[in-house]
């Protein structure tokens, strides 16, 4: 899809794609969304460091309010960090299974809600309050917004990845304090998603929880997606 | 990207895509990517329903913590409606002024923020607290995880719009309140967003932000993007 950029001193002149997008490519890009799936069972092979690169600068693209950028993806590497995590998601996952009971409980105790033990490459990702880039814009009535734009890149570097076919999981089921305190983020560091990542054992189409009969979605049914 | 789904009576047997996604998506995707922008210039030309009914249905896949789903969103289309939210938007932007000085207040007051008053199409996007689809899965050290399952939807929403060249626009400088209250949402919805939808004045490879001189973009530079 190539376009100009074309500059004079001051401004930008023209900058408008030669053509737009077509239906071929739309087809593709509801592909990408229905086969992105939250992936929790990975191949032991490493993922080559320049796929896991370029989707790092696509993800640099993604919208941020105010130009903030507030987006810290740091990768987990050590075995006593990432011992650290599978810690604090055990006693985690112990207290959410405490809660439930009869068959919800039984259910809960069976999924697989994590690959943390298997991915190859685990990234903590915050969200830094202490930047002053974007001078604040949109964030006074709505501070989430801040959050809101490391969200939007996490789900920028999910899709980013499925294009290269591979799978990322989120794991939420954590303490945040434990998890900086792992990687010894800065105090001013809000942990806003921890990610496994890696190639996965297969794709599919339906969630993880729907096959496993723990909730259904609403979304438009298979044969409608084809 | 044709792919098959054979179901037997109780599990579906082979869900695999025939082919994967080549470097020609790669790189359309990335085009996408860089060329979604935060739009606040409309054309007045409404948007055919059918294109809002395609973003809304691939929107429905996108992912959410425990399959929880809690993304609702409202047609803001009445002119009392939109009034209302044109009302908070200048309250709030007037107290955001307030709180500037120098160049920046200068700068901020010429800073065009929203395209309340062009776009044809208008939602207010809630997240709903009081459903318990998802049984809590993923919420319980997280609970912002339900809300961040909302942001990743309107992510999704913004993508397929831009995908049909369609502008969106993400307003945060309302209250919440205020803005939850012109749409009559049920008390246990919280407004994660307010979205101007419409064609776009113009296609631009440069966040808003920066042709206006308020930050400077992190990303990779134009020319490494090509």
């Amino acid at each position: 899809m190539p376009y100009w950029v074309w500059q004079t001193e001051f401004k930008i002149v023209k900058q408008q794609p030669e053509h737009d997008f077509d239906d071929a490519f739309r087809a593709q890009f509801t592909q990408l969304i229905k086969w992105r799936r939250d992936v929790r069972r990975f191949r032991p092979e490493p993922v080559d460091p320049k796929i896991i690169d370029d989707i790092l600068d696509i993800t640099q693209s993604s919208p941020s309010v105010g130009l903030s950028e507030p987006w810290r993806f740091v990768p987990v590497k050590s075995d006593d960090a990432r011992a650290q995590v599978m810690a604090s998601f055990k006693h985690c996952n112990g207290h959410a299974l405490a809660k439930l009971s009869g068959e919800d409980a039984k259910l809960y105790a069976q999924l697989k809600l994590e690959g943390l033990s298997e991915a190859p490459v685990q990234f903590a990702v915050f969200s830094d309050h202490a930047s002053s880039k974007g001078k604040g814009l949109g964030q006074q009535t709505m501070p989430e917004m801040l959050d809101y734009s490391v969200v939007i890149a996490v789900h920028t570097f999910w899709l980013a990845a499925r294009a290269h076919g591979v799978g990322v999981g989120w794991v939420s089921i954590l303490d945040p304090q434990e998890v900086a305190k792992a990687v010894d983020a800065p105090a001013d560091w809000s942990l806003v998603a921890y990610l496994c990542v890696g190639w996965p054992v297969e794709d599919h189409l339906d969630p993880e929880l729907e096959r496993a009969g723990w909730e259904q979605s609403n979304r438009p049914t298979l044969n409608s997606a084809q």
